[in-house]
């Protein structure tokens, strides 16, 4: 601890937001990279190519319908629009932190989902015939959920950074991913469909460990613009309903075909229906006066589709979905009541948007719960060959009975914590670095820094605006030379 | 009307709005009384359940490709955008009342789904081999729709009630309405694919009743809140457009596999195209120098989607659909202009949201179109397959001819209208109980009885938000208490 | 030159923005003639008809999945969402023209789809055993495409035009962009299955010769309105990421069943991805102090969409389309920067949203790219039937080998330039005739003329608002009147 205070105060001097030459630099040397490794490594599979009409002849495969694009586009159209309109949107509930928030949100997207496929690609797609990797659309998906591991973490340290620190945690972060991944999936053959462990916890951890690290002593000299108004409340229930809505998507995106997505789906529909009632409850429970608070409304109800992501394909039935969804709701909001300020107070860690209430400890719950159910599962529920299907108790693995794949999932929820903890950890540390361009501690949460803002007066008057303190007379005066660059 | 109007005079009592106690109970019990009902009742159907695998080999089922999922989930997630962004952002144009809409509208349809799936269920799709209601993606589609009744009915008493009595609306909501439509469909044998008359005859009719019941002679006390401000409506545009898109998916969402949801969709696009453009002509050629009134674009562009429902997914041809549509641009927007204020004034209905001329009269003419379309079918049309297959002359109903189809879709028509109005009435009178905890006649269309506002000043000044006929000292105060708290 | 310059003052006579006979009139009278045309025209196809069980039979089509709905319905809605909100909120960035740029969106859009199905129609799907135009959802994705090009056009105009005047744009524009649609796809055989030379190039230089014919040297009257506040650039970005998400499903919608819209979606998922990095790379290098422009950031980021619409069914390779998102990123923002000032300056060229930057430059780079792509194409790449396949080199068209493609393709590009530029000059020609009621020069980007407003001063003060030039004592009384109206 001694060793971290000390480094912490070697990376704070003067702030220079100033980010001319990095954030350029940055974008075209990485896009280049990503061009010729693209060109070296990436390549389409056999059902994007061209070759698909004689593989399909070869394969004796009846109909164009059985291309995997049909199977899984309009879940990758769901999932595409809940990284990028979902995220983005749900972090615009700031007052002054709306273009960064949906800017920079689309910008480590963009980015993340190239530097996935790569990673991905190498770990999971490399045709070794050829060393090349083979793309389709299910690694489109992985891709887009290789990213909201990142966006996660992007929402513990929102409007503290730079967009040149996001684009560092990004990469760093993709290629953490992608190695965890491998681990818990691959080596360790943990089920994790709809990413409670992998995404979620990973990029939870990933993101509170990164906030802890760049913990801002004076982070109260910003707290006029740490708030929202009221449309933008608004436009943070546009991200959150994107979630809540397609959800069910994301944690079937990338299951069985036929009854596995059919599964997911419905488990996840329900879980995410039981949360908001529950998270209403306590929101109302514990607010004076039983008023709801909109920040509940907006996160916690989607506690739920995160806790059934690891259990989402199997025969958690109905009611065990309600179930999940119950408990996370209460969990969740009782999170943002009192875990939040604790960790704030205690622990150092700075959660702007409440992301271990979110996605931490539901991931964590959904580990569990994917443990708990995989542990349970019999030949009696699932059928002989259903059970099969479902644990791809096959190859390798063939030998695995239930319970053991309930360890299994065990195992992996500790890698995926691991991962996440020792990772953010590390990179925080790279962040700290006073060459990233973040901003200083009584302007952070603000899009002034990093965006050329409109000039008007409608949300933040001036002088709460640009200086708290400032005098009467200084203000007196912004008002005559603005009355006079209007006549 | 006598014993109506003592009835109501005797729940007017001093208005408490605090649902602290009330709404946290009622959330809690009645999820609570959700899980334990699907842990008896639910389960998943032979499409979603592991054994599909051996379902499939049993029945000669040549690919996953042939689960319903494949067919109807992306219609699926369309209906579930409309319910909650669709419906839900419709009703932000209020200045200051968008969290009640979009956050109840949230928390009703989250808990109208699964008392939905339960109450179709038992009608529907139980399995009498083992008592137990299988679900599949249909089931989830038809308890969406179940809700979109309930949701109709919010807007005519939007902003005027509380949390805990729009959930006493929705319980009684959906039970009536799965009996109504098991009534309409199974019994009466009446077609119904897009609800015109099952959702939105019924749902139109039931919030009208429901609104007449809870009349609030003194409302204009609330009427500087009863409008918009300019992002309000343009966030209301958010609503109305993705209903208005994605309501071919509506229509068509249950309707047969191949050309039933082809057809269903096609007509119910051109329906729509039709309706913009005369209720564009009709809002400027009413309004003063020829200005667009932006609550006739937010709502009468939508009438020919619930007109043309029912007759969807029959042969009404696309110059059948264009006509459909043409009348009920007319008839909605003329509805807005004339019968509103008419009805507020005159028949002691105040409908917040205008569901007469959107939902209600709409409805009644789609369920005209369906029964003069189904009287009107002939074998040259429809094929003789086609004419069975289209309205299910099958079984039971294998004699029917079409004109007496036309009659028992008039029937069906007459059955959403009485237990809209009867419903609407009984569950009127248990909302006017003085225990619901709703706003005072002063206190309507306002978030701040229910929601913890952020404290911005963007929309409403202080002195108009919180009393109209506050004095200037006390204003003056509360602007000198306002700068001391920042400094 | 001479004869445009007194042809344009002949036509500048006194405004009058009344549209109180114009609009209705023209929407009743055009709708009408829809419903005449629809029902001597129009008609399902087999796939839509209530004759698909027999059909289907006789054709030996195993199963209800093999209808065309279900291969393209799920991209369908996609592009309908980018058609209606896409463009519709990407033009809300203007701080007083919200209403005009989603609602006339709306409406353009709405008759456009009805034409375009008429007019393509006649060119490419006439039954010539019946003369009737048989219709299915390739149909409905086509009319959206259509629409497009009026869309991006509307792009150049926004907020100096009347309703009136969009609906005549549209009318010509539509009809124009049949015939040549028809020319480069029919007669030149040319590919284009995004549009970036059909759609994209003819739009947009559509869009700007009609700018050009409508220059208003006054402009500047209007220049306190013609820029964006804070929540309004929040609003454009939902168009933004809903045309920048679901642009795979537009450049795939219409293209081959199996790998073509496999392959088109993955390559336009990456140039895209590709193209938000170095789009933000020019953006903060070209700005003092570094800071985002969020111009650049809602448009530019599409423009890789644009330019890998051609060729996105092509053997493009990943990084292909990454270094096409690359290029158009740097273009489209330098673009931003320094030919929209040039070309309002020195060319008389007023386009608002910048359509040359995001639909004119990319769409032509997007056809040279496809013209060399084609000609590049090789059997090794595409295999024999791949190679055939891709191209449609069958029938009168089985001796073209890829070089001769690759000029078919450019000759497609040229011919799309011309019906631009010559359509815009013709069509802006007719669109100053002094009849349409569009707005002063001191009028525009302004709601007011055309809508009925809420009463909020949030966003524009009203001395602002009504007259840059109101004396103090008039605001002091209309200040005095608000004060009494309220009281």
């Amino acid at each position: 601890m001694g060793c971290v205070q000390s480094f912490r105060q070697l990376c704070d001097r003067t702030k220079n937001t100033n980010v001319r030459l990095s954030l350029p630099a940055v974008c075209f040397v990485w896009q280049t990279a990503m061009i010729i490794l693209f060109g070296i490594f990436i390549r389409y599979n056999e059902e994007s190519d061209t070759h698909w009409i004689e593989y399909r002849r070869e394969k004796n495969i009846s109909s164009d319908s059985e291309n995997d694009f049909y199977f899984r586009y309009p879940s990758f159209q769901d999932v595409h629009v809940m990284i990028f309109v979902g995220f983005g949107f749900l972090m615009t509930f700031l007052k002054r932190y709306s273009f960064g928030a949906v800017g920079f949100n689309f910008l480590i997207a963009a980015f993340g989902l190239q530097w996935a496929l790569l990673m991905q690609g190498w770990f999971h797609s490399l045709d070794y015939t050829d060393g090349k990797i083979k793309i389709g659309v299910e690694n489109l998906i992985n891709a887009d959920f290789c990213v909201a591991g990142c966006l996660i973490a992007y929402g513990a340290v929102l409007g503290k950074v730079s967009p040149v620190q996001l684009l560092v945690l990004t990469l760093f972060g993709i290629t953490l991913f992608a190695v965890e991944e491998f681990i818990i999936l691959d080596l360790i053959h943990a089920k994790d469909a709809g990413g409670s462990m992998v995404i979620h916890t990973f990029g939870g951890y990933y993101g509170l460990s990164i906030s802890w690290m760049l913990y801002r002593p004076n982070l109260d000299q910003s707290s006029r613009l740490q708030g929202s108004v009221y449309h933008s409340d608004v436009f943070a229930m546009i991200g959150t309903l994107f979630l809540w809505m397609f959800w069910p998507s994301f944690n079937s995106a990338i299951t069985d075909h036929g009854d596995g997505q059919h599964r997911a789906a419905i488990n996840t529909y329900l879980a995410l229906a039981s949360t908001v009632l529950t998270t209403v409850a306590i929101s109302s429970l514990f607010q004076k006066h039983g008023k709801l608070d909109m920040v509940h409304i907006q996160n916690s109800t989607l506690a739920g589709g995160v806790a059934v992501g690891t259990a989402a394909e199997f025969m958690l039935m109905p009611y065990g979905s309600l179930i999940v969804g119950f408990c996370c709701g209460i969990i969740s909001t009782l999170g943002y009541i009192f875990l939040t300020p604790f960790m704030e107070k205690y622990l150092k860690i700075q959660d702007t948007c409440g992301i271990h209430n979110l996605h931490a400890m539901p991931g964590v719950i959904g580990g569990i719960v994917g443990a708990i159910t995989a542990a349970a599962a019999t030949e009696t529920v699932y059928g002989k060959e259903g059970l099969i299907n479902t644990f791809d108790f096959e190859g390798a693995f063939k030998d695995t009975v239930p319970t053991r794949q309930g360890g299994l999932q065990a195992a992996g929820l500790c890698v995926a914590i691991c991962f996440g903890v020792g990772g953010g950890i590390i990179v925080g540390c790279i962040l700290r670095l006073p060459i990233w361009g973040d901003p200083a501690d009584d302007n952070c949460f603000d899009d002034e820094p990093y965006w050329e803002l409109p000039e008007d007066e409608e949300s933040i008057p001036p002088a709460l605006h640009y200086n708290n303190h400032m005098h009467n007379k200084d203000l007196a005066e912004s008002n005559f030379s603005m009355e006079q660059s209007t006549h």
